[in-house]
C-alpha cells in the first residue's frame, strides 16, 4: 500500500512491524501520548528517550526521539508546527508518558486535509464496519 | 524501586526496558491510547494485537493483549472495571490506535487513591522540578 492510500484511504492496513523497529532503534525510548491541553484531543503517539525528555523540559517545546532517523526530533523545527509544553504526566508503572501541549499554529500531523490545511491531529479516521471513515471533527 | 514507591512515590524512575519486552513478547502489537469518550481524559496506554482488536470490535469492550502474561486481556474481566467501547480511531501511518471508551464503573487503573478508590486513569502524577506530584484532578 502506498503512502497516500495508507494515510488517506479507507482500508485498514495496520503496521504491526513498527513497534519492533522502534524497540530496535538502538536507544531506550518510552511511548508518549501527546494531547492538546485545551481541547483534550489526542494528537499523536511519539517516542521519547532521556535526551528528548530533558530537552522538552528545558525548552518547554515537545521534543521526541525519531526512531527512524535516529536523532532528536524537535517537533516543528522544520514545519513550524511547534507544540508548546504545558505539562508532562507519568503513568502508574512509569513506562509511558503524557505530554499536554498547545500547538503554536494549530497543525500537528504531517498530512493535510482536503482543503490543504495541516491536520490538527493524527487520529482523523475512525474504524467502521466498512473500513476507515473521516472522524467527526476532522 | 519497589512497586509502591514506583506507583505512589515522587521519584521519577522511568522504565525504559518495557518497550523492548513488549516488542519481544512474541505477538505483533500496536500501541493503543485509551481515552475517556466523555471527559477526554487519557486513561492508559495498552497494546493490541489482531485478536484483541477483533475482540474489541465484536464485544464493544476494550480488549488488549497482555504482553507480560502473553494472553488476551479483557479489561475488567477480573476487576469489574470494564471499558465500554465508543469508537476506534487510527493514526495517519496506521501504526497506533485510539480507543474512545466509557468506563462502566469509573475505575481504570490498578492503583487506588488515598481514599481507597480505584483511580479513574493511570496518569495521576505530573512531573515537576522536584519530581512527581499528584496531578490536579487526581
Amino acid at each position: 500500500m502506498d503512502h497516500r492510500e495508507l494515510e488517506e484511504g479507507s482500508a485498514l492496513s495496520l503496521d504491526f512491524a513498527k513497534l519492533k523497529k522502534v524497540a530496535a532503534c538502538g536507544t531506550d525510548v518510552i511511548p508518549t501520548v501527546v494531547q492538546n491541553a485545551d481541547t483534550k484531543e489526542v494528537l499523536i503517539i511519539a517516542y521519547v528517550n532521556d535526551e528528548a525528555l530533558r530537552a522538552t523540559l528545558a525548552t518547554k517545546v515537545a521534543t521526541f526521539w525519531s526512531t527512524s532517523r535516529k536523532e532528536l526530533w524537535i517537533k516543528g523545527a522544520t514545519s513550524g508546527d511547534t507544540l508548546d509544553l504545558a505539562e508532562v504526566r507519568v503513568n502508574c508503572e512509569q513506562n509511558s508518558l503524557l505530554f499536554l501541549v498547545r500547538p503554536r499554529r494549530g497543525g500537528v500531523c504531517h498530512t493535510k486535509d482536503a482543503a490543504g490545511h495541516t491536520r490538527p491531529g493524527c487520529f482523523y479516521r475512525v474504524l467502521t464496519a466498512d473500513g476507515l471513515a473521516p472522524a467527526p471533527q476532522s
